[in-house]
């Protein structure tokens, strides 16, 4: 069995990852000690992760560090001058990427974002799962994780979740 | 207490309550004999129906009748020229509409769509309570059910319900 792609991410009721201004505070409401929704046990079940540029530029100004260190990790981008010896910038075909992870051993491969790279990996039909935090809110404005024009996708319900914060994890497996 | 105006509809994972040219036989993955999701509960629970004219439509078109004959119904439109017997054609201004039915004795009242009455009625803060039937697809296109530009508004999980067709219901509470 090939090794899967899997996007884990929150999004609003109306299906925004973010509000205006790479606002995440939206998520400020779920944050509850104790619980990570599951974060560390799916964590522990991949060891590669791919990365848009913007989302891992992002995240990583916000931590002060690259939150994957121990993972391989792949940070998608268009400008191919990028070197890290932390992280892996990769500015070929997509495509070409993803087939030669999935052919090659390993765990699963974590999709981290953002809505770019899923709706790329959509696209050329190389997403396995999705497991969808659906935050209890509608954000009215921001960056929409779907986008128009979609190639259509039956899902299978895995599982689904539902917490004291009113968060409900959805996990699908995307059906070829 | 006012009575509440809840929203009961579904949508594929990606937002879309209608493929394109009204195509709703996504919904067909989910129909099962002796499963209606609880629509009859629901249904039973409200005397009341606010629909757009172009949804109303649609549904009527379909089926032949109109499927709310037993509930007082007012169809939204812009045309202030049509009459009916069987329903009321309501096209003066949906806030004093929803302020005079909160206002009224009754049951609750249900927002069979379309997306176009939704996203007025959350513009007007009128939602009270939503019922979402997450379909397990993404179809990729369509009609989206929340416009951009909305208003933010927290929610509160009620209750979520996962079906074996991989159908997740998810009810929650507008926060005012």
């Amino acid at each position: 069995m090939s090794r899967k792609v899997i996007v884990y991410i929150a999004s609003s009721l109306d299906g925004y990852i973010a509000a205006p201004n790479d606002d995440l505070s939206f998520l400020d409401a779920v944050q509850v000690e104790g619980e990570d929704y599951g974060y560390a046990a799916f964590y522990s079940s991949i060891d590669t992760v791919i990365i848009g540029r913007k989302t891992y530029d992002w995240v990583r100004a916000q931590l002060g560090f690259n939150p994957h260190k121990d993972k391989k990790t792949y940070v998608i981008t268009n400008d191919s001058s990028k070197t890290s010896d932390e992280v892996t910038y990769y500015s070929g075909d997509l495509n070409h990427l993803i087939t030669k992870l999935k052919s090659s051993e390993g765990l699963a491969i974590y999709c981290d974002g953002g809505a770019q790279l899923v709706n790329s990996l959509l696209i050329g039909g190389h997403i396995d799962e999705i497991i969808m935090s659906v935050i209890p809110v509608v954000l009215g404005d921001g960056i929409r994780l779907f986008h128009e024009k979609l190639p259509k996708a039956q899902l299978r319900l895995l599982h689904s979740k539902s917490y004291e914060t009113g968060l409900v994890q959805l996990h699908y497996q995307v059906l070829k």
